[in-house]
């Protein structure tokens, strides 16, 4: 019985790794759908967003069915609700890079993103798959002072959309209110992306000690 | 036992009712302090959002150590988990009115709504606080009916988010790019808590039924 226990919460956590895997896939191909107005990598970022939401709510039932059948305590129930947290942020991931593969979908063939500010949401996108990458290993190591990085990384992040909100809103952008909007969403959607990267860190820290950092 | 535990079973609900009805209480008033330029109610809008912050973190320790020490299966369980669920949600409506509220702080005493957005805006607070007050009723009574019924009336307010776009869009939009930003910023966290209010009554009917309804 525990043997068999043991295995699945394995399988689950392995699992999430691979969910999170995908999030990092994901945000790759949208930011690539909006740099280069790629269609195609466009599709990919809508199909791993369904892919996601499916893979994680099947995972959550699984979740939810072992805690009600084995009756977990202390780390392994921690694991196991920590675990389906963790779902809800991955399937929400998958959502945000969706999101902006469909702006990008949206202006084809025109690009969204004015030349000047290529480089700020070039150096976003790669910020967002590599707190996706370190949340991933986050989650396969549960190791503690890798998720206190991550936590310390994405303040870098929210470095370069204070920068990109501040294109927007100085007196010399030229590209009018409708490309106005179209950056502070993309922002917001890259934000919230790597916010919910800090958050599955925070929820590793407290599968292994019971606490969560302080904010 | 089983008494004692039925007895925090209940407060634990009686909790998140009430910590859903503090969320009403801060998304009215950040819509306050952005119509009015009020920031007494800007501040109270910040002191509830940190309110619902402790007492969910509170409130979701309650909820693990229940879950640990007493073992519950099918809709207690169910419950439980939910519960903890729906907390994420409340703590992130409140963290959305606060930004709202922030808005409305940072650019004292300047009015960030134009003339013109003004009844849109007021709908969408009034929606979003009546969302909250239908999110309450539903985690209160767990009425399936009521909870699908939320989840429609959002079809509605996402109606009013599209319309606040399309102006912010448009050819004749005449407060420049800064004040479109703020705009879009303004409806994404409107919407983005209505969206919450969804995902509670989703996860009641869950909770009810141990399925999740159609998306």
């Amino acid at each position: 019985m525990r043997e068999h226990f043991d295995e699945e919460l394995a399988e689950i956590k392995d699992d999430l790794v691979e969910l999170c895997a995908l999030t990092e896939v994901a945000i790759d191909r949208a930011t690539r759908a909006l740099l280069d107005t790629d269609l195609t990598a466009a599709d990919r970022a809508a199909e791993l967003n369904a892919d996601i939401d499916i893979r994680g709510r099947e995972l959550d039932h699984r979740a939810l069915t072992l805690i009600a059948r084995q009756q977990p305590v202390a780390l392994d129930l921690r694991a196991l609700i920590g675990g389906m947290h963790n779902i809800a942020d991955l399937r929400r991931m998958g959502s945000l890079a969706a999101h902006i593969a469909e702006v990008a979908r949206l202006h084809h063939p025109e690009p969204v993103v004015p030349f000047e500010l290529r480089a700020i949401i070039s150096d976003m996108g790669v910020a967002a798959a590599a707190q996706a990458a370190a949340a991933r290993e986050v989650l396969r190591t549960r190791d503690e002072a890798a998720a206190l990085d991550l936590i310390w990384v994405d303040e870098r992040t929210d470095e370069l959309l204070r920068r990109l909100f501040a294109a927007t809103k100085g007196d010399d952008w030229l590209y009018g209110a409708a490309s106005a909007v179209n950056i502070t969403l993309l922002g917001r959607f890259y934000e919230r992306f790597c916010d919910h990267t800090v958050e599955i860190s925070r929820r590793v820290i407290f599968v292994i000690t019971g606490e969560f950092p302080d904010e």
